[in-house]
């Protein structure tokens, strides 16, 4: 039992889509199911990696040029792997994540347009063929997400500042990606009411779920 | 004569070999010669890649990944390229740096052990295609090196706490690069005393110079 792996579960979708909300939800299941997880979250997850990722949300006289934001991404990515993720999935813990490399594809790629090519050499140089197991790709329309961030009311960082025509790039490159993988990818409804979509949820979870607690009782 | 480019000249080596002494001296003889310049060093040289250096020199209480290293480098690299190298160039002016480049194959190449085809990788996504125009490379035994660092008296940064035989490395790869690059490197004998060290840079500093003079002639 002490060496098989732990699952890995990303979270992901645009500003105000519920990824924190339901983070919350999400490891409460996991507590009362008694599966060993930790909570993370990209850019950041260590004490290095979320100074980096300072350097990238924060609105500083220097704009950082499209190819440096795309590199501290990926920075901070290798570092949390290396510290974080890769040891808990090796001592059989569950990792959670808000935000990893799909991330990147939508806001780097979708909204900066940055060449996919150059992404994906960068997701392999770092991620050496680790993936996510799950991904639940929380979705809504841009105009509904914005109405939630200025709803929770906290001051937008430098990515939340931006324009509704990347909110709309950034949504469509999560959309395409998630049919470009639809093995690892769900997409969840994330404009209806709270129980509906943690209902999706349940539903999405529910085979990663069952496996697990089949390996226990091996 | 305004839409002509600026020259690229680094200054490399390890630690104590005598970059920054000789670079104070390359800049007087470039102020006296009338010729428009900047100096800057790496990792730093804008207020973005300043911080990202102060994440990779300090000795916190994590270490950055072997991969984290050399990622960011890069985002440093591409940022001060952006913001700062090319905009000089293109505006004539030249451009003398304290370490480029070279320092990555040396230090995460050689010392850490980096694969070079994954510096070469960055290098190209980076640069563009874009490299010095002259690195001297000021060479000596890492023992005398290392003796010079010790006077100088400054508290030593996470590369220069390295052992021996990281410098050693480092070192060699250095001279590797010098010899896989001959038309841009000239190798400095650093070792002895300071007009003569100025000897060897006046000396091949002297085709760039009459180069540019005469363009300015012309
Ligand atoms: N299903 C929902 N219906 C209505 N409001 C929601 C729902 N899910 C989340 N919210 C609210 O929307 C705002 C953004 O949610 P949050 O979890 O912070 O999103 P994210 O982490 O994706 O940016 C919060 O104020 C949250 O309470
Ligand atoms: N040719 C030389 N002979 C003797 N000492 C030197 C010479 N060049 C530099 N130094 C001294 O060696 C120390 C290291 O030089 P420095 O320019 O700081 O090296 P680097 O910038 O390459 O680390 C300084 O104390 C400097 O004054
Ligand atoms: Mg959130
Ligand atoms: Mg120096």
């Amino acid at each position: 039992m002490n060496n098989r792996h732990g699952r890995f579960i990303t979270l992901e979708g645009g500003e105000g889509v519920g990824k924190t909300t339901n983070l919350n939800w999400l490891c409460e299941q996991l507590t009362t199911a008694g599966i060993p997880f930790i909570r993370t979250r990209e850019p950041g997850g260590t004490p290095l990696a979320e100074a980096i990722r300072g350097l990238l949300l924060n609105r500083g006289d220097e704009t950082p040029a499209d190819i440096t934001e795309l590199l501290l991404m990926f920075a901070a990515r290798a570092q949390h792997l290396a510290r974080v993720i890769q040891p808990a999935l090796n001592a059989g813990q569950w990792v959670v994540c808000d935000r990893f490399t799909d991330a990147t594809y939508a806001y780097q790629g979708g909204g900066r347009g940055q060449d996919q090519q150059v992404i994906e050499q960068l997701e392999s140089l770092v991620q050496q063929g680790l993936e996510p197991d799950l991904t639940l790709l929380l979705d809504m329309p841009v105009e509904l997400a914005s109405q939630r961030v200025d709803q929770r009311g906290q001051q937008r960082d430098r990515f939340e500042q931006e324009q509704q025509a990347f909110f709309q790039r950034v949504r469509d490159a999560y959309l395409q990606r998630a049919l470009e993988h639809p093995l690892r990818f769900r997409v969840v409804d994330a404009s209806l009411a709270l129980p509906q979509v943690q209902a999706q949820l349940t539903e999405y979870l529910q085979p990663l779920l069952s496996e697990w607690m089949n390996e226990v009782s091996d």
